[in-house]
């Protein structure tokens, strides 16, 4: 039986190979770069790239060098989005990750250019999948960018964001509508690009990359039930970053719209369904398993 | 002869081509779309799309259609790009063509979300280019792509926004070669990648995108010099904005590393090498020339 320790290897291994695709640190841009990298570099679980990787092994025993530009891709998107979610107009954080924010370190401009740089960037890395003469390859790249541009879209992740922030200023009436809206939207969508771009790479025919949509769905809301539940359990130490700031931000949770019996239950629930659904298909990935289950009962 | 008007037939015709590509204002993020559709549809003059559209003709007398996705992409980026720039952290504006800019009409945290929604479905769009069973056309759709995610990005124009900040806050020393990296990044390459990306779906050969990239660059530059000498010399009815906010946000402009006569020599000079490569294609448009004749001799 395999275990899983966030702090592992494959973080190290995942990181080398996103490293391949980040900005030389030179020219008159120079501290856009740096503010670029530092994002990039301060700590991060790399779910969202392992996951990718892990889904296209469920589907392929073939090398997985083609999927590293995707990886990457995805990682820069979750990573501008966080860069400027925590600007002052928007969350307000100064603390990620227990290292200071981006705009604490470079500035609110330097922030905002960082972000729009690491967004563009993803997309620059992204189509490198297209760099193929295979027409099998090409096809599958083709619908992979599409699926990524979709889920990290205005109807995808930017649309989770807004409706959070909408949510956080009293504009949106409270509802468990509006909660799956959110956390579907915000923080699943993004997982279920990694995974649909997994199973897509790796030649998964259209019902099974419908299967790994509903997982990952499951996955993303869990994922962030269990973030809204250690924001009031947690603790600073394992979280590096203030405990109940969700409060402070009159954010809309699942603890604050189910209470924390109910969220739990919620997580086990997503979890096991999402953990069937990855047992189903005809190859098995016992690390990507075990890798779903350490993310859903995490403490960070 | 044409006679050419900026507020003429084509542009109406530009923004017809480009609502279609842009959000349906409905669900938890209507805000957002709103912010997008204002963004996109405050006035501008739509010169990315139009060269774009232009430099296509000059080297294929095919349906244009094949364009449209790419046109909307491009005037995406840019209206991104102004709506970032616009915010208080970074030129702190309050008007842009004579309305009140996207921060100030929806609030700070909604442009910033906006700007990322427009860079982001710039993607979604463009990448409708390889929406085609022709394998002529989806490799030509392919160099396309990279071209705008290389023009756009953190070496194109966000790296010349960038330093354009930088040596507002005095942060770099000001000299030629720094203007020329200002203006040759943050305004020429957005309009490199519009004529370079007209040539490369019409056909156009490498050396052909080469020439193009360069009376491209000189019309990028030129049109920023007469930039930055109508902030001198231009009125707040003609720009929509105030005049003077240049030395006020202590840019570094041509006007001021030049003087206005030598600023007026060079956009001569740049333009006529710009208008005599066109000139020197086997087809002919005589539009493309008088639009940009126009666009560099422009008051406003």
């Amino acid at each position: 039986m395999i275990k899983l320790n966030l702090n592992e290897e494959w973080i190290k291994r995942i990181d080398e190979i996103i490293a391949a695709f980040l900005p030389e640190e030179e020219g008159f841009p120079k501290p856009l770069y740096e503010a670029m990298n530092y994002s990039m570099k301060t700590g991060g679980k790399r779910i969202r790239p392992i996951l990718l990787q892990e889904t296209f092994k469920l589907f392929s025993a073939e090398n997985d060098e083609v999927c590293h530009a995707m990886m990457a891709a995805i990682e820069m998107i979750h990573t501008y989005s966080l860069v400027h979610d925590d600007l002052p107009a928007m969350d307000n954080d100064e603390y990620r990750r227990g290292q200071k924010t981006t705009h604490i370190v470079y500035g609110e401009a330097m922030a905002i250019l960082a972000g729009d740089g690491l967004l563009n960037l993803a997309y620059e890395t992204a189509i490198k999948v297209l760099n193929t003469a295979d027409t099998v390859m090409l096809t599958r790249g083709v619908k992979a960018l599409k699926i990524l541009a979709e889920k990290a879209g205005c109807k995808g992740m930017i649309g989770g964001q807004t409706a959070d922030i909408l949510a956080e200023d009293g504009l949106l009436e409270p509802s468990d509508e509006l909660l799956y809206f959110i956390h579907g939207h915000k923080t699943a969508a993004l997982i279920q690009s990694a995974m649909m771009i997994g199973g897509i790479l790796a030649g998964a025919d259209d019902e099974n990359i419908a299967k790994l949509a509903k997982a990952a769905y499951n996955i993303g809301v869990a994922f962030q039930l269990q973030d809204d539940i250690l924001d009031v359990t947690g603790n600073f130490q394992d979280l590096g970053k203030p405990i109940g700031s969700d409060a402070e931000n009159h954010k809309l949770t699942g603890v604050i719209m189910k209470g924390l019996a109910e969220a739990h239950k919620e997580v086990s629930a997503l979890s096991i369904e999402a953990i069937e659904i990855l047992n189903s298909f005809p190859r098995q990935n016992e690390f990507l398993v075990k890798l779903v289950e350490s993310l859903i009962c995490r403490k960070k």
